[in-house]
C-alpha cells in the first residue's frame, strides 16, 4: 500500500488545501465591473428583495451546497474539531464538483452545541441551495438533521446517514439478484448502532426487508432493553420483532445479511460459518473491515463488501451524494426524501448492467461519474412524484 | 449611459450567479482520491489536531475571505435583507479574486442581531483567513466590527469605512501636492456622520489632519450637542475643536476640503465660492454626488472627485481592499491596523507617479491590477514593523 499519508501532506500543502472560489465573469473593462459590480448589480438585488425565490435565478444559491460539521466524529478520527475537520470538508467540496459539477463550500463550526449549530446553518441559508451534514456525533447528528429540515427551505442530507445507507442499499439489492433470495424473505443483522447502523436499518426496511436486528458491542437491541439512546430506542420499535437477545456470535446464527459499520476484526470466520447458505456480507468498518475480504470468503461469505478501494465491491458515498445533490438542485427540491434515496438506491444497482453484475462486481465503480448522471435523474423523478419538486 | 439594470440582470441570470467553487485537485484515479480523501486525507487532519495554525498550511484558509453581510445597508437600496444582498456580496467576492488572488465567500446573514452575527462568524472562523464586512448599516457595523476584533484571530475589516476612507485619503493626498497646501495646515468639512465619514474623519486625523469637522444633515457635529449616536458622540471629542455649530453652508466657509458621503446635490456652488482658495471637492454620494463635477468646476473648485466611473477621480474601493487583505493573508496578519491602513493609502496615492499627477488624475484607475501589489507590499511592511505580521 502507498505512503497515502505522506503523499496526503504534500499535496494538501503544496496546494494549501484543495478549493479555490473563482469568478464566473470576466472583470477586464469598466462596462463589465458596472455590470457585475455597481451600478447594475442594483438590479438583481432589487428583484430578489421583491421576490426572495429569484436568488435561486440571479446568484449562485441554485447550485451551491453548504458541507456542514462541526468536526465531532471526522473518518476514524473521533472528535478532533472544526479546524482539524476541514480537508475532509474541503475533500467532499470536492468530490461534489468533480462527479456532479455541484459548487459546494466548506462550513467547519466552532461548536458542539446542538441548537448553535442549528441557529447558525439557519443564518447562513440565504446563499445556499442545499445542506449535507458531515460527520457530526451520533445522537447529535439526528437532532441537527431533524431539527434543520423543520427551520430550512431548503434540503439537508446527512451523508454519513443516509449516503451510506443508500450504497448499501444498492449493494443488498444487487447482492439478492445473484444468490436468488427475496428481500422481504431476508434476515438481516446490522451490527453498530451509530448514525451509520440506524440510517441503514431504516432505509433497508423502506426498500422491503422485515426480519432486520440491530446489535451494538452489548450485543441485539430490543424493544425495551437499556442503555439505549433516544435513536436506538426509536428504532427497537421497528426491528428485531422477536425480542431476540445476545452478542453478535448467537444474533448472527441463521441470517442471510451482515452488515457491519462497526470496528476492526469483529466478525470472526465462525460466525459466518453459523450464518444461512450464501451469506451475504458488508464488512464496511474502515480502514480495517469487521473481517478482511480473504478470510470471510473462505469462511463461506458469497459476497463482501468493504469500504476499501483496494477489494471488490467497495461502499464509496461518492456513488450517492453528488448525484443526488444534483438531481435535488436542478429541481429545486425542498427536501430529500424517503423517495428519493429509494430511488437513488435502485439507480446506483442499475447503473450495473444484469450480465456485468457478479459476485466481485456488485457495485459501480466509484470513479464511474454516469453514475452520479443516473442518480441526478432517479431523484429527479421521485422529487416530483413525492411533490418535492419546486420547478 | 448604458442600460447597465438590464444587461445586470441578465449576466447575473445566464451565468447563474458569479462565483464557482473549484477544486485546486485532480481527481481521475484512485490514488486521486486516497490521497485527496480518504484514507490520505486523515493525515493533514491529524497534523492540525495536533497544532491548529497548520491549517494555514493544509487547508484554503490562508488565502480565503469571508464577505459578511446582513444586507441592512446594501448600496443605495437600505435594508433589503441577506438574501437580496447575495449579488453584491458575490460582487465583491469577484472583485477579491480579480484584482488580488484572493479566495472570498459570501456570507449573508439572515439576522440584524449584532451579538447574533458576531456569533455566528465566530463559530465560522476555523476556515477563513480574514473576514470583509460590508454593507451593515450604522452604528451597528462599529460595534459588530469592534467585538469581532476581540473576539476573532484573524484580521476584520469592514470596506465601507476604511476602504472608502483609505482611497479618499489617497486622494487627499495626492490632491495636496497639486494644490502645495500642507495636511497639518489644511481645514476639513466631512458631509455625512455615518460608518464611512466617521472612518474618513479618524483616518485624516492619523495621516495628520488637525482641523476638521463632521456634519450630518443637521449640522456641524461638536461635542456635546444632541442627538448623537455613541459612534458620533464619540468623535466629537476629537474633531472640531472650535465647537463650530450651524448647517453646512455656514460650516463649510474658508474650508480647504469638502468630504461628502451625504446625499445628492446637497453641495451648491455658491457654498464652493465661501471655501478657501483651491478647495478639494470630493463628492461621493452614489450614484448622483453632492455636486455634479461639471457644477464644482464652475464654481472654482481646484479638484473634484467622485464615485462615478464616468468622471475623472474615481474614489473606488476596489483601490484597497484586494491589495489589503492579499497583504494581510501572505504575512498571515492577526489584524488589520492603522499602520496598514495609512500604509496602503500612500501605496495607492504614490502608485501615480509625480509626473502623471494632474488635477483630473489624482487617483489611479480602478482596473489597474498593480495598485493592488503596491498596496498588499505597503501593507506586508507595516504589518511587520507593527507586529501585526505572524509570519
Amino acid at each position: 500500500m502507498k505512503n497515502y499519508n505522506e503523499l496526503a501532506l504534500r499535496l494538501h500543502k503544496e496546494n494549501k488545501g484543495k478549493i479555490s472560489v473563482e469568478s464566473k465573469i470576466k472583470l477586464e473593462n469598466k462596462d463589465d465591473l458596472s455590470i457585475a459590480y455597481t451600478p447594475g448589480v442594483a438590479e438583481p438585488c432589487r428583484e430578489i428583495h421583491k421576490d426572495e425565490s429569484l436568488a435561486y435565478e440571479y446568484t449562485s444559491k441554485s447550485n451551491l451546497v453548504a458541507v456542514v460539521s462541526d468536526g465531532s466524529a471526522v473518518l476514524g478520527l473521533g472528535d478532533i474539531g472544526a479546524s482539524a475537520s476541514i480537508p475532509v470538508m474541503e475533500g467532499k467540496a470536492i468530490l461534489f464538483k468533480s462527479f456532479a459539477d455541484v459548487d459546494a463550500f466548506p462550513i467547519c463550526l466552532n461548536t458542539n452545541d446542538v441548537d448553535e449549530i442549528v441557529r447558525t446553518v439557519k443564518l447562513l441559508e440565504p446563499v445556499f441551495g442545499g445542506v449535507n451534514l458531515e460527520d457530526i456525533s451520533a445522537p447529535r447528528c439526528f437532532e441537527i438533521e431533524e431539527k434543520l429540515k423543520d427551520v430550512l427551505n431548503i434540503p439537508v442530507f446527512h451523508d454519513d446517514q443516509h449516503g451510506t445507507a443508500i450504497v448499501v442499499a444498492a449493494g443488498i439489492i444487487n447482492s439478492l439478484k445473484l444468490c436468488k433470495k427475496e428481500i422481504d424473505e431476508i434476515d438481516v443483522v446490522v451490527n453498530g448502532a451509530g448514525s451509520a447502523g440506524i440510517a441503514i436499518t431504516k432505509l433497508l426496511i423502506d426498500i422491503g426487508v422485515k426480519n432486520i436486528t440491530l446489535c451494538d458491542k452489548n450485543g441485539a437491541i430490543y424493544e425495551g432493553c437499556e442503555g439505549l439512546n433516544w435513536a436506538q430506542e426509536k428504532i427497537s420499535k421497528i426491528t428485531n420483532k422477536n425480542k431476540q437477545s445476545g452478542s453478535l456470535k448467537d444474533v448472527i446464527k441463521g441470517k442471510d445479511v451482515f452488515i457491519g459499520v462497526s470496528a476492526p476484526n469483529v466478525l470472526t470466520k465462525d460466525m459466518i460459518k453459523d450464518m444461512a447458505d450464501n451469506p451475504i456480507i458488508f464488512a464496511m468498518a474502515n480502514p480495517i473491515p469487521e473481517i478482511m475480504p480473504d478470510d470471510a470468503k473462505e469462511a463461506g461469505a458469497f459476497i463482501i463488501g468493504t469500504g476499501r478501494s483496494d477489494f471488490p465491491n467497495q461502499v464509496n458515498n461518492v456513488l450517492a451524494f453528488p448525484g443526488i445533490f444534483r438531481g435535488a438542485l436542478d429541481i429545486r427540491a425542498k427536501e430529500i426524501n424517503n423517495e428519493m434515496k429509494i430511488a437513488a438506491a435502485y439507480a446506483i444497482a442499475n447503473s450495473i448492467s444484469e450480465n456485468e453484475l457478479s459476485i466481485d462486481n456488485i457495485l459501480p465503480n466509484p470513479l464511474d461519474k454516469n453514475v452520479a448522471t443516473n442518480v441526478a435523474n432517479a431523484v429527479k423523478k421521485a422529487a416530483v412524484t413525492s411533490n418535492a419538486a419546486r420547478i
